[in-house]
């Protein structure tokens, strides 16, 4: 059985995090998306609000779990027997953060392998930072995230989400 | 009439920033050097002494506007008129967020173009942040920010501007 | 009265070289776009075939002239008064290129300014090479270059162009 | 049926290549490797020498096919069915070359998706180019390509294999 | 004499921090290895500890001499009459930072020169930061840090030393 | 005896490679500037006068020496007894180049240490390739060469070198 885990912070998820589950749950027998429990980054969605975002947005997405941990990776996909680490890579400064994370993963963990997919051009330049950038001076995230989020981002920040 | 604008955080200016102002300046009939009002990010000069080091800076600059403002760039650009956005360019680093930043308000604003200057190449290495590094230490920063600008920076550090 | 020079090869016109003459050329009152003669650099068009392929594509363009020029940007910019040389920015190593190529006109011809467009995000992947090499295999770019140019490339390669 | 392919030049084939395929093999139902037809390069071993060196290397790998192609990968992908292409990242360099390939690949043939692995790092500095440098200076290539291959790398610089 | 400054946090000591040592200690009649304190970064191992593990590590080793320093770097250099500043690269974004941090104390100290060392490719990926992310969840690093300064690590997270 | 070398193709020496040798050579007892026999690249002087262009240089310079060799660069650093290969930095692109170059030697020759200068700013968008471009054209390469260099060039290409 082909485990693969897709980890993030996703605070929020944004529509090229979306994209890259739609492309990558196709790979695997089973396919985890997992929220990174980061506690000395100040977030703006809750670990339970960032899971059931998620759980909420691949509902009927067979072979999708979504699930949250906390410390090392290597030791999460273990327990969860997964043999794959999926990421999304976007721009340069990704390509060199996520290089040496794959590298300290497969010397900690060789028998876990680390494959990427190109994040989808239109979403390139978009991260969860830049989203809340957006939204927290009321402008438009409509292209940038799903559409289920949108609100709940607007709402965080106080802004009339009938707009 | 063609408006530029020039935003950047300016604490403080820099012999490279001045530099763009200067050679951006020919290519617009306005340009608005403007002052982003960050309140998340801890700063040596206020808003106001920054713009106030800018217009000082721009005394006889024709079509030179000294401005601030907070939320959105887009917001601001738009409220102004303006059809462009000015950035400079230093290195690689540089390079990907502002392509990023480009690319994000060139979606959100369609009509808005970012042109971009090369940094001269005597003061690429050099940002407000390394000025600021080294004159905490009393360093020598009289080639690395406008001479109406040094001593205001010492002064802040509490240094002897007499050196 | 501001005169900027678009130079470039131009072997064939791609989708992204007509992106960036249409956005660059409000910022002039004259913008010269300039096929380079490269005599060491095979070409699929001759300097003649580029020229009118320019010249049809912007008929109507008011302000835009086509021209080409042999020697160095400098000499031409300087028989041309022009003051500004424009350039697209689409990647990384586009970027490191073009620093150089700008920092060393500048030291040559210190009143000359570079500036830089970002490539349409769409485009960003696109060459003039990548086009030849998909055509030459009579794959489909009918996104990547300018419909006038298409059955041109083509017909270069002894392709239908019926398909 | 998931098909995957890996494409290269495989002009020899380096000790950085076959871990890929043995790495990504356990992801498909059928790794095809696929050697490019490249008349235009100047190459070292024939196309139907870099074949039997790569069937030589996989034999006893169940679901791994060694094939060759010319013209488009896209096309190639078709013809087999097969839903991704595989490719390894060692340097920066080859990422955005990387990321643009799968970009156009990926206009060009939607459902056609590009994965990418991070090369081991031990040969992160290893490609078929600098094998051949060495090689035809008699150097020691032992550790930069599988055994079976040595020897008919240093034949074909009438090197004595036997040093 | 030739006196050489290998200036960094080391909080803590790296693997890599220790090869640079043992390879550019050769270059030098003295290696000065120099612990900056900066009162600004919140630190694992106070300056004195980390002077400690540094001396610890370099017992015997002839020509290398532990310090401490706060200011510039450039003041440290002078004070101690080294014309050698020695830095470990491992990626491109190492190179930008470096690159500018030379850039910057040539133009403040044009006698202080900067020379670089590629760091050992088994240890590119591993910074102090890394290291301590891996210890506090109990991670293995026994690979990443010298020998004598595991425990010390594993002490400070609170993790039981004996596993 | 600490003996290093610069090797380079030197056609011809820029004054960014002159100033290299002249920050190096105080490292070293010995540095030897050697130019590769590079048979395959289509070079404007032959190795000959590049050597000769080099000792003109370094006349008076003790501790440096001028040579030439083909082969691999690890057998001439052998057969010269030197522990350490000197690089210049300018750019990115050299960096992933050079660090490949220095990682490669290392694994052939482990007791060959390659320590890299970061260029002087005002010559970091000078190469070899450029000096030629621009006097090929009959442009000023007065700053971008040694003095003695200049007339040697220009009249490769034919250029009155009177002007």
């Amino acid at each position: 059985m082909k485990i693969g885990i897709y980890p993030g912070s996703f605070d929020p998820v944004t529509a090229g995090h979306f994209d890259i589950i739609k492309r990558a749950k196709g790979l695997f027998d089973l396919l985890i998306v997992a929220v990174l429990k980061n506690s000395s980054k100040h977030s703006l969605f809750t670990i339970e609000e960032r899971v059931t975002m998620l759980r909420d947005l691949t509902i009927g997405m067979e072979h999708v779990k979504i699930d949250s941990f906390e410390g090392l990776l290597i030791d999460f996909a273990r327990e969860n027997r997964a043999g794959y680490i999926v990421r999304g890579l976007r721009s340069m400064t990704d390509f060199e953060f996520e290089m040496q994370f794959a590298r300290g993963n497969n010397r900690l963990a060789p028998e876990l392998e680390t494959i990427f997919f190109v994040a989808d051009i239109k979403q390139s330049f978009v991260s969860s930072s830049i989203v809340k950038e957006i939204a927290m001076h009321g402008g438009d995230i409509t292209e940038f995230v799903p559409d289920s989020v949108i609100d709940k981002i607007y709402t965080k920040y106080g802004k009339d989400v009938t707009r």
